[in-house]
């Protein structure tokens, strides 16, 4: 069937694709809160429901927590599979003032849907359920198995999905992972993002003596455990901005030329990015573009500090402990575990003698990348060119989703990012938002790339 | 009237002024606290009335928070004429239950009495009135005359006192003021403390953003509030300890051969001093010893810092503020002002371009120096040498008494700090304690002064 059948198929069906949407959003599955218990059962049976109108055989599991559906439908056992991965639980709406609309209210504007949830993540799975609609409305088999793992606990870290995806490797095998939960670069840009950065992250606590100081008695002889974290914590940058760890580049992949040619094609306004959050000067390792700073480079920054006295007014004490939380986005090939004990040593290589030094490890993710020589990245890309009318742009995030990981390590299979949404969505804020032309583009580009799945093989 | 006279009287009294003494600490007159303002009224009426049967001219004065007592003995009006200082209120007693008895049932052990307030500063300053006691009943007129100034707001900052003595200083003017509300520097060591330090007290925040950042979408390129606040405390001192404020250390009056001397006879253990805290390497100014470090000597400590996420856990946060409280103590002749615009102007220097730096103000106090040649000097040093049978060591300590400076300032008058207490009598800490020996020594040495301020006019 022509591709112009299923765009005509698409743009005549659009106002009810919006329609079903609205009536997702109306649920409010906050998974963080235990009064929406019900809702949370209620979203995942609107999704059941309609992957199980559209002949998947589809099911709502439970976890131990919120459940999760896992749909599937059989295309041939020689034909390759996808498995289609969101959540359709969402953020808390608080606070409630700041919203214009209320936020399990959805109101359509000419250009937007709000409601929370709309973007993320509800909008962007749906549209792939809406894209294999029409793919069945306009062509019959699609050609691909198509698996489904819409999760009701991503808010809240997913602490379930891993025990799950484990015990059912067989029911969830797939030849790609495709994830549509984040946002291009900018409107109008279609992303395909193909590695993200990982984590490791501590706790560090420097205890200098038994006990608070005065620090008019001790003041000048003792260590402080503020002024002797302060120090460790300057030493961990050199003066060009790179971190000092031992080691800590060691297994960095520096770009060649191929991705130096994909960041270059990505419009990225520094001024602007930098500007629209008041940072009014840039800071970083010396010789990296802030794009290359904040997505292909690894980092250390604190994430809080505290120690002494913190409230109104003075007070004269020495504290004698004082901690810090660290945490290092990793790239590819840099290994979490790895990383933590080489700052791990280094901070107890930074401080003075007597002085003890407690790290704790907080967690860790590991960095992804997913291949550009996938099958899977070169449908995406293709449908993404197709659906915008121009050519995607290839990206590396800052940001880590520990549940790419997951899939690639558990399932083996490349993880595409298909992202719809848009940065200035307000995702986790008031006024969340989805585009509706993101929405159309994002059913029509997830609706191609399964058909050249299907044509591929 | 010879000296063995008045001892003999002090040793046949002294069960007697442990009893009074007794009665005063059974009064809980905590200040802090608002539920004890009828207590705070009995204790300051118990100074008023034990003065008043002396023979003074004593009224209990309102000053717009705890009262304080006000009295006068005349000798005559081309007599000397000296200012004892003294608080009758008391730090909170808590946590009651690491107290081994009630804090206001004092108990007499064969060494100490017990109690809240017991030597901070009920005992110190009752010490005087026993003093003047004994003088009266051993020789009549003491021949100086002899005033008492005995507030009730000292550990909640004496927020009254300074206007008190601004609109009373008719009445408050003397030749030397004495005050007894510190330790000595060790068991049998009978001190005399002639310089304290000063203080100057700022707040230091840091801004770097509109908001709070996601660390990976933005880690690695913008500037990081705590980092950034971090390596500006680091580099408040240099690699020999030294601040490294701009002319910090311009004013500071360095030690001449005889406070070099004096230092040198103070007995005094490094290694106890640190170890008793739990120290295991101290730390300070390069080629200065921890005596010094501790009393001569300027120093920046951070007593407060705070920034981020300081929560169980991780939170993948840059914060876009930071905030930390630093204080210098300051020796002469440092000047309060002075230091705390040069550090404001040196904190804003060392921050990075684009970072916004507000400093605040939260207190200073000056440093004090007593001339060791002041004729109230010379008579409290050699009450000391005749009281304790061995001569007095000269200090200079780490803390600061605001009020020293305010006495100095206002009434032009020279401050003895006649410290009775010990290091290790509990002050502010539960199990507070006055050691008989200090008790009976330091009515014994009060006496003496005052006769011999009488006998050198």
């Amino acid at each position: 069937m022509p591709s112009n059948d299923l765009h005509a198929y698409l743009n005549a069906s659009f106002d009810r694709h919006v329609a079903e949407l609205t009536d997702l959003l109306k649920i409010p599955s906050v998974s963080t809160d235990p009064g929406h218990e019900a809702d949370m059962r209620a979203a995942a049976g609107f999704v059941r429901d309609r992957l199980a109108g559209l002949g998947f055989s589809a099911n709502v599991r439970e976890t131990g927590g919120h459940p999760l559906v896992q749909a599937e439908l059989v295309s041939g056992a020689d034909r390759p599979t996808i498995l289609i991965y969101g959540h359709y639980d969402v953020q808390p709406a608080e606070p409630l003032e700041l919203w214009n609309t209320p936020p399990f209210e959805p109101k359509l504007t000419g250009a937007a849907l709000i409601a929370r949830g709309a973007s993320d993540d509800k909008g962007q799975f749906y549209a792939h359920i809406m894209a294999v609609e029409a793919l069945l409305a306009t062509g019959g088999d699609p050609g691909v198995n198509i698996r489904f793992l819409i999760e009701g606990e991503e808010e809240i870290g997913s602490p379930n999905l891993d025990a799950y995806i484990r015990e059912h490797l067989n029911e969830l095998r797939a030849d790609a992972v495709i994830i549509s939960d984040g946002a291009m670069v900018a409107p109008g840009v279609p992303s395909l993002t193909y590695g993200l950065r990982g984590l490791a992250y501590v706790e560090v606590r420097v205890t200098t003596a038994d006990r608070d100081l005065h620090s008019g008695a001790y003041g000048g002889a003792v260590p402080n455990a503020i002024n002797v974290l302060a120090r460790m914590i300057a030493a961990l940058h050199d003066e060009d901005g790179r971190v000092t760890v031992p080691g800590f580049y060691d297994s960095v992949l520096e770009l060649d030329d191929a991705e130096r040619g994909l960041l270059a094609r990505v419009p990225f306004d520094e001024a602007a990015f930098l500007g629209d959050v008041g940072v009014r000067a840039g800071m970083g390792e010396a010789g990296r573009s802030v794009l290359e700073r904040i997505s292909t480079r690894p980092t250390l920054d604190v994430n809080g500090i505290g120690g002494g006295f913190q409230g109104a007014g003075s007070k004269t004490v020495i504290a004698n402990s004082a901690m810090a939380k660290i945490s290092c986005r990793l790239v590819p090939d840099q290994d979490s575990g790895d990383i933590t004990a080489r700052l791990g040593a280094w901070l107890r290589e930074l401080a003075p003698t007597g002085v003890k030094v407690d790290v704790t490890d907080l967690g860790a993710g590991e960095p992804a990348i997913t291949s550009l020589d996938a099958p899977a990245v070169k449908a995406a890309a293709a449908a993404l060119h197709e659906a915008w009318g121009k050519e995607p742009v290839f990206v590396r995030t800052g940001g880590s989703i520990p549940v790419v990981n997951t899939f690639q390590q558990l399932l083996g299979a490349p993880v595409v990012l298909l992202d719809m949404g848009l940065p200035s969505d307000n995702v986790h804020a008031p006024n969340e938002q989805f585009g509706l032309e993101c929405y159309r583009r994002g059913i029509h580009a997830a609706a191609l790339m399964i058909r050249r799945m299907g044509e591929t093989d």
